[in-house]
Parts: C-alpha cells; structure tokens; sequence
C-alpha cells in the first residue's frame, strides 16, 4: 500500500510534521555506486525555500544512509534513507484542526481512518516526496551504468504554453522551464497567483532516452500503465499523457502511425512506447498539476462536525506545485525504468541461459 | 505481470487466434450471484460484428464458467471464465509474419520475447480486453449489492467532441455517443475514416456513482493512480484525466477548489478523489484512444532482418478503437473499484472490531 | 490468493466436481520448448486409478493448453491448462452435504465463506493438486536447459522408515519407495490400513540437484521459507524439514557445521542453503503428510445445524495421501527452483550489464 | 524481498554493524494505540547481554519511532521503528574478512552480491530479527483488541526434551522453559556446549489462542503455509511443524482424525487448521532451531579465492539461538496472524455489506 514498485521496490514513511521523512529501497542490485553527494544533489533540486516561486519553509533536506551501503557500494541489502525534518511550524494549523481544507486530502483521511495528523496534512503533504527523489538519487546510478537518462523540466505554466524543448536551459532555471522564450511569461505567471493570494496549475515533460527495447510487462505490467500510475500518483496530478497524448484521440491512423525504415523510426507519436512495451525510442510523457489548493481567501467548507464553516489558511505554500513537482515526476520515472529494467530480465530463454550458464 | 489487481485479482490469458481467451478472477467474496447472462450481457455490448462502426470479425463471445460457482452463489474461490476463439481468419497475416506492422506492438513483442504469435496479434490483440469485459461481469454484482454504479460513453470521435453528458442515450447508441447532439458527425467521422482506408482516434467518459468515501490506498494504491494504471493499460489508450483533467493544470487555486457547505461539496473539479483516496462525489475520468493502428494504406515499415519493407494489411479492424474500448474502461472501472473496496476494509480498528466480535 | 510465485507465478482453479481444473502460468520465458506430452508425463504419475495403493477414481487427467505457446515454443504469455473432470460422482456426497468431515476442511470453509461446495470438498479436494503438477510440467523445460534436476520418493509410509534413498527405484515403485529393502513393508502397511478402513500417513524426500549458488532473496523471500510455504500449503502436510531438520535442533555446532575445503563443502547438514540462499550443494527436503482424514469409520462430528451428528463416509480415498503427494512435493519444488531462478536475475550490476550492454 | 506479509506488510532494513536496525509497518489500521514502552518490552525479551545463556553483546535496543503515530495512536500511514546499533564491535571481523565461516551465510552472500560487508554478519546477522520483534510490538495491540493472545518458549535444548507446557513459567524463566522440571538440565546443556567452546540447538513452540475461525487463504496464503514460511525464515531454522506434525505422518487417521460433537473439537491434532484455514481451536506449531554456527574450535573452511584455510572465529555469540530465537518466532506469528485476520476480511457479501451498507 505504500510501496511502489515489483522488482525494485521503494516503500516511503513519514509526515510533515513528523520526526521526518524516509525510505526503503528493496531489491537494488549490489555494487552500484551509492554515494550521499548524489542524492543530495536531486534533493536540491525538489528543495524548499530557495527561490519566490517555491514555499518559504526552509529545510536543509539532509539525508541519512541507515543501511544497505559498504565501502560506497550497494550490497543489495535494503538501502534505508532518512531525512529529519526541521522547519514545521506546527502552531500554523491550530485553526485547521478540525475543518476540511478545500481541494486537500483533508476530508478523505478523515473518512478513511477517523482520525488524522492536521498538521501540514501529515502523510498527504507533499513534503513526502522528498523521499522518492532521495530514492530516485540512489537508484539513477542503475540507469547511469547502462546510459540511460530521464531529464525533466516545465512545459506550461496557467496558460502560458511553452514549445520549444531545451532541457539543458531548464536545468538551470529556477523554475526549470523548458522554453527560454517564455520563460519571464511563466515566472510571472507564477508571481501574479502568488501576489493575488492565489495558486496557479502546470505541466511538466519527462523525457527518457537510453531505454533498451523490451521493458514492459504486458499486460498488467505495460510500461505505459506503470508511468501513469506513477505520475498519477504524485500529489497533485490530475493527468498523465504518453508521446501524443490526448491529440492522439483526434487524428487519424495515417496521421498518428509511427511509419519505419531499416533506419528505425520516423517519428514518434507513440511516445516510445507500443503494446506497453519499449521500443527503443524516446520515451515521452507529460504530466499535469492542479494549482495549490493552499490558496489564502476565505474559503466556505465544512468541519469534522459536518457544519458550514470557513477556511482561512496560514502557512507557507507553493504558489504553484508544478515546479517542484516535475522534479518528483522525473524521480519516479527513473523508479520505474529501474524496475522494469530488472522485471525485464528473464524475458527470454536466451536470457535466462546467459546469466546461469 | 498479467494479473490485474491486489485483493481482487483477475488474471487474463490467450490470443487472438490461438484456442480462445479467458481469466481467473481470484478474490471475489463469496456469496454473491453469479449468472451466465450477466457476463454475456457485457460480452454483448464489446461484441464485435455487429454494426458498421466496428470490425466485421464476428465472434458469439460465449462464456463458459469453468470454477468458482455453486448453486449460482460465489464459492470465494477462483473463478475461471473462457472464451473460445471462433472467427479467426490467420491466412489474412501471412504476409505480416515477418514485418513490423506500423502502430503495432509487433516490434517490441519481437524485440522483447525474440519470437512472436504474428496471427492478429496474438497476445497484444485487443481480443483480450474480452476477457477483462467478462470480469467485470462477474464483479459487476459486488457493486450492485452497494448500490455503486458504473456507466461508461462516447464524449469525442476524433475532432467532434460532445458536451451534454446522456449515459442513457449512450446505452442505446451504437457508437455509445455521450452528446445526442453530435452522434451523427460521430459516425460520419468514423465512416469517413474507414472508407477512406483510415481510422480515426476517439475519448470516453467514465463515472462512478455511488462509491464510499474512503477508497483508496495511499500513498501507493491511490485510487486516481490505480485507475491512472488500468486505463492506459488498454490498448490504445494514450492519455488519462481525472475530473478537470488537463485543464486543472491552466488554472489558479480559486477556480479549481471545490468548495465546501455542510450539505457537501459545491463543485467537482477533483472528479471525486482527493489524496487519492474517494471523497463520495461521484468520480470522473476520460480516457484518450489513438486510431486504429491498422489500416489500409501501403505504409514503408522494418521487417525482422532489419530490412526496409512496404506493409499492406488484410483483415478485419475497427475503424476507430475508442468505440469498443468505452465498454472495457468501464469494465476496468468496476474492478479497480471493486479491488479497493476490499481493499479498504481494515482501515480502522473500528471496522476491525466489527467484523470479528 | 490463489496464486503462487513472484516472478513465475501459477494460479489454479476448479473444483474436485466442477467442470475441471486448471492453471494460468504467468512469467514463464519466451523461447522454451512446450509438449503436452511431457506435462502429460507428469500427470501420470500423479494420476488416480493405477495401483492398489491409490483411489479408484479413474480420470484420464487429459490437459488441453489454452494459451501461451506458439509452433511449440513459450511465447511469454501467460500459459493457460485445463484437465476437463470425468469421474466425479457427487452422488457419494449428498450424505455430507450438512455436516463437516472430521480431517477435512468442510468446517472451516463454512466457517470462512457462509457456504461451500461439498462435492469432494470442492476446492479444497487434493485433486486441484493435478493442475500444479501440469504446471511443473511446463516449467521443467526450463530447469532442464540449465541442467538442473528435481528429484523425489517415499522415505516412510506410517512407522515403516526407509533408510537408503534410491532416486531411480523410487521411479519404476508403485508407490515411489526410496528404499527397496523396506518397499514391501511399506506397500503392506498402506494395504492393512486400507483393508480395515482406515488410512496412514507417509513422508516424502525431496532433492534439487544442480541448482547454482545465489538462489533465495534474503530476508522474506528466502529459499528454504519459500520451499517451506509451497511444502506446507499442500494438501494433508504437517511438517517440512530443511537439511538435518529437527535433528539439527539436537546437536552441537560442532556436529552441524557444514566444514568445507577448496574443494566445496564436505557434508550437507544444511541441506543446501545457508542464510536463505541456495550454496551450489543439492537442496534436500522432507515433507510430512497426515494420514488421509476420509476413512470409513463411523466418526462422531457437528453438522452445520451445531448438532452433534456421525459422519459415515462413501467414496473412493487414497489410503495414504502421502505417495501421490510426493509428487505434488516435487512439482512445487520445480515451481519454486524456477521462480527463484528468475527473481535472482538482477542480483548484481555485473548481471544487469551483462543481459543490457 | 524484504517485507513480509500481504495486507499488513513489514520491511526491515539494517545490519549487525551499520548504523541500526528498523522496520516499515504498512496497513496497520488506523486508531490502535501505540507506546513506546511495549515495543520496549518486546525488544527487552529478545535484548542480549542479559544472561549466561545469551551474547555478551550489550545493546540497549532503544527504539525510536519514525512515522505513523499522531496522539499515541496509529494513523493507517506507514510506521517506521528505528534501533541504533551501538555495541558492535567491528575489530573482531577482521580475520574472517576473506573467509567463509562454516554454517553461516558468507558463502551464499558472496556468491549471490559478489561482495557482503563481513562485519558480524551484515544483513544476515540475527540482529535483524530485532526489527521483526520491535514490529511485534506494535501489531500485538491489534491482536490483543480482538482477545488473540500468542505465546512462546522452549520445548527443547539439545537432547532434553521438555514434556509439560507452562506458558507462564517461560515468561520469568532465563531461558523461556516450558517444563519446569528439566529447565535446568537444559540450562546446563547450554553451559556445557558454551564451556567447550562448542554451541547446542533448540526447539520452540508457539500457541496463538482466541483466534477466528476463517483465517488463511486458500489455496496459496494457506495460514499454515504462511507460518511455515515465517518460521522457516527465522536465522536457523530448519524444520517446522503444525500440530501433530511430523509424528501424523507415523499416525493412522482413525488416530490423528479430530473427531468434533456439538461442543466442538475433542482433540487437536491439527493443530488449529484444516484445509489451511484456521478452526478457530488454538493454534500450535514447532520451530527447530540449528545450533549457532559461531563456535570457538578451529575450523576447515574455504576463502573468497577459493583456498582451503582454517576459520578461527572471535566475538561473541548466543551458544544456543533457540532460546532468543523462541521470542522472534513468537513475534513472526503476531505478524502473521494479524495479516490473515486484515487478508480475511471481504471473504463474503455479508462481511462487505457490513461494513459498507
């Protein structure tokens, strides 16, 4: 229930206004490099208080390795990862103790267990991420050692749509946009929700390229099936798409079909992906984020007593969630890839004879 | 890896032409009805053969229930359904056997198994999705014992896209049209596609009435996720919404919260999952299939010795997927709304205590 | 549920008086030879009818292949089996039909499921054993490519304890006897406790012969607690020993300790495994059945009323569970080798670039 | 790999000379309470370095919990349990840092990972099982809400066979006897192993009492294949046994048949399951524990390069794990139990309406 993965396994713990959060990573190959620089680098990228575009709580994301490391390699033993959280201001949500916050999981958790840690949303907050992109800092290495890579950035903002790709420029934006030309739009974007009291939604591109052919358990593995329940299960998202995505839905087969040559293919509508199993192409999807629902307007909702109340909120917030967010987008596609890397194997006799034999 | 589902499983297995297809539903609480009639009348509606709109491969679909069933009473043990293949024709694939059609999952099938069933398919034939309609024909009657409803249409044939939302005029269209207003522009689409040797792409509508608050798992079986995961998981699908959808992404927090009263909620852009977990609003999710991949225009393709080759198809496809894939995404809805009711049980200690003293 | 295996994965169904029983074999790798003749091989050794020292219920145990298989090769799907029932006759039951068999499950699945098919004890009847040895039966293929043996026999039938074990004459004895010497006195034992309408129990010796060093996930998925589970959940088992067994629980470390020299080990007290992982020496495991709880007796017992009530039984039994189970005992020791086989897969880096670079 | 259980799912993490030791509990339900001090209290039954006949090895085995837990009682979010090492004594391994130690799992680690980190164990030390009993701990609360009540002790030391079973004198005894009248024959078995520098096994027996009927799922999460496979991945275990065990298979089943009247069971040969499935009688199982294979004599082994050298070992050692290891065993079956009591919910309508309707 809250692990994610088969072959690689990643289970998180932890709320945000705990002791901290972590995870556990199950079934990582021995020998991989593991060193803490590396996960410590993907967390400063998701990191908090950097930036006017992010939330103003500051943590420094300090990782702990409680387990599955010797002489800086994986042992293939679980890897333990440990973040203390530092800067909750728990005082912030006195006032939210007992009504629903509009668009958070507040009711929800209610309803399902009858009881709930109102403090910063507990385990609902999206402090848990942090958790997956430490992960995705040990597990990167995998993919690095077979020249595969996932890069990430923004494609919109509100209504402000980016065309041109250019993950190299979103790297080094605060806002890791991936069109420089409308970048300034999108930032501003950002800051007129923000000034308004308000939030803004976003999309975020994840690409991957390296990916072997063949990855992808048909059918209730496919490797398409597996990206979206990853995205889909990243706070926030309400949307996930492959290569054309929607746009697929209003073309035509002649239009949409991905035709070859002994060259390999001519275009990639299918996202790199057919039959739910990998085929040497880029991979492509985007992924898209609801705006903050910590907005900061008097809000009419109900409380745990069922009456009609009021939602004012404090707190720090991201104005839109978009931004950190296609961060953890890109983490978990690097679990994913990783684990079905590794389901992969085994697929064939051949296989099979070439590892024992 | 070809099994569907956590505490209730349904495992699928055959191809397009091999001896037939069917599954093995584990899971299923004991002593809900089962009749044959119920499984056909799903059958019936996926059934192709039977108007312009779809493949003129016509099978009878008959089910035959092989375990799990005593005195039309679920036994709680595994129930095993088959489908005899009836139709196929594997003389139309010949000519395919050593080509990659174009769209298809032939190439990564090879790529991945280094062999392949090139008749129709086989596994990655959309056949299969039978199987998975029949499922939902058994557990369909789980649903129905709390009053849960799932309903399925038609919202978009390529670029006509509906607006009124008719679940009741969807059932008595032929293309299961959504907007009673746009249903011929719909078909003529369709029509145009297949007469001109094409195929066109097309987005259904699926809507859970009914269901409690407080399914789903966070924060790895979330229910959005695992719903995330079944439909694109079908064949074809390249895109999945919940409630707002992409357009949650364009914007601000103000707009897209759904406010609250002690009556309920007072909108539904969440589609009715918060955290990933059911908030009781009725829950909302639109699924994007590209064109058929089959169709018959001459179109330059790889064969498997890596060599340019020109791939002309025979056979018999639909001429827009999305028709018949409706039925399968609501099948797929009522198992992963089944899985996480049983699931759930167990959250509290309350619900605990009430079953066992 | 009613599945078993991670990476190699069998569900059965069906019922001792249903239509018949099956299995769907998931994970199975692409490429390996499929002959019904040799899942038919395995079938006959475990089928009923032959010998004295067996029930009469004769059943051809004739398995059709569903899926799976193309131009006699695995395909990567999933591989469907069915073995239609011919010899039911559930007119022997209509007397228990209220009350629960003393040694069966009757009562406990009554107690789980609110009712329950007492034809034969439905799906509880050992005859669902046949769909696991048809699995076996595929999945040996796979064993064999890596020259890897299973081997089993009978080392006790009730107080009559073989010493010597001979793999070879276990093959050609109607009653799998390990050792010749004390054969005779064996099949005597079944013989008497059949004539005076009753039953005894029996112990099988299981041995892997060739597997590789590496195999078992520490720490849940162990190799000896897989075998111990897949022991343990056959019919009528009580008890399952690893190497010494509970001898081990009587010596000294110095008496247990496996010493080893450049050479390899020099004795195999621990039977094979070491920490939960397979050490290259042969795997040897014993398994203990209860006596056949259907006897014909009159047996004092409750109906499902609470009354207290005898239970006369008619039928046709196998005196001693044990010697068929022997073969169940090895079919799961196949089953568990090859998923073990496969979850290793992955192990190390040097493994994951060896299949990907 | 690491986690155990389906529905209640425990991860462990850590090794005998890393920074600690700790869990993940997944599925708990929500509203159970939580103190630290009986987590302590498990933790100090199992905690070395408190008697002759444990490790001289001094841990104070303090707890800390991690996540899960707002206002002392359980949120239905993952529970992190974490206990620092902080007496190893990494020096002592030195010398076998290139060797393979007889009886224990350096071997098979190397084989499997290529490399082990060689203090103490790493991940196969039994210090592990710490976390497992630290699980215990907080899972017996919802045991004990329902009345299920699980004990344990030794029922045998080497050679002395204890024959009464006095749960309460195991709790206040040092070595957790069961028969008064040999515990000091078996204390002094122990002492004697110890002073010749040698080491002794044991057997363990476990009673669960007051569970329902209906538990385990058949046929392949059977209640005692779950046991056994509990058991059986306990550090040194090698045989397990369910009620009569290894004694029914000597038995006739007019002998090992529990015969029933209206007032229930009148005997308990099955040791509480029938068809896999609990009786609701009390359930019994034995645990065969190897003699610690850390003993002080001079021993033939092989090293990483395949030499033939002599092990000389040092450090400290349980000169009998079966005594501990009663403990771990017992916690294994608070594990299991209270996944089959959460899997078993939704085996009928009835219990699905109850909850929901």
């Amino acid at each position: 229930m809250n692990h994610f993965g088969k072959r690689l396994c990643v289970s998180t713990f932890g709320e945000s206004h705990g002791a901290g959060i972590g995870c556990v990573i199950e079934g990582m190959p021995a020998g991989v490099p593991l060193h803490v620089k590396n996960i410590q680098a993907w967390l400063e990228r998701r990191r908090p208080g950097k930036t006017p575009y992010a939330t103003a709580r500051k943590e420094s994301d300090t990782v702990q390795v409680l387990s599955g490391v010797f002489e800086d390699l994986t042992t293939g033993t679980p890897i333990a990862l440990f973040i203390p959280n530092e800067n909750q201001k728990s005082s912030d949500y006195g006032a939210v103790k007992e009504l629903f916050r509009p668009g958070h999981a507040d009711l929800t958790y209610w309803k399902k267990y009858g009881l709930r840690d109102y403090r910063g949303g507990g385990r609902s907050s999206a402090r848990e991420t942090a958790a997956r992109v430490a992960a995705a800092g040990v597990v990167e290495a995998l993919l690095e050692a077979l020249n595969i890579r996932v890069q990430s950035g923004i494609c919109a903002i509100g209504e402000v749509l980016g065309e041109t790709v250019d993950f190299e420029h979103a790297k080094a934006s605060e806002i890791f946009a991936l069109d420089p030309t409308c970048e300034e739009a999108q930032k501003a974007t950002i800051l007129a929700a923000k000034n308004s009291h308000d939030s803004v939604g976003g999309s975020a591109l994840v690409r991957i390229v390296g990916a072997p052919a063949g990855l992808g358990e048909p059918l209730y593995d496919k490797l398409d099936a597996r990206l979206a329940e990853a995205m889909m299960g990243i706070n926030g998202v309400k949307a996930v798409e492959i290569g054309e995505g929607i746009n697929a839905a209003r073309l035509k087969g002649s239009q949409n079909n991905d035709l070859m040559s002994a060259n390999g293919f001519l275009s990639n509508h299918a996202g790199g992906i057919l039959g739910g199993i990998s085929s040497g192409a880029p991979i492509e999807l985007r992924v898209h984020f609801k705006p903050t629902p910590s907005i900061f307007h008097a809000q009419p909702t109900q409380d745990i007593h069922g009456n009609s109340v009021t939602c004012n909120l404090k707190g720090r917030h991201d104005p839109c969630i978009a931004v950190r967010g296609s961060v953890v987008a890109e983490a978990m596609a690097v679990l994913v890839v990783a684990d079905m890397l590794l389901l992969n194997m085994g697929s064939t006799i051949e296989q099979v004879k070439k590892l024992y034999m």
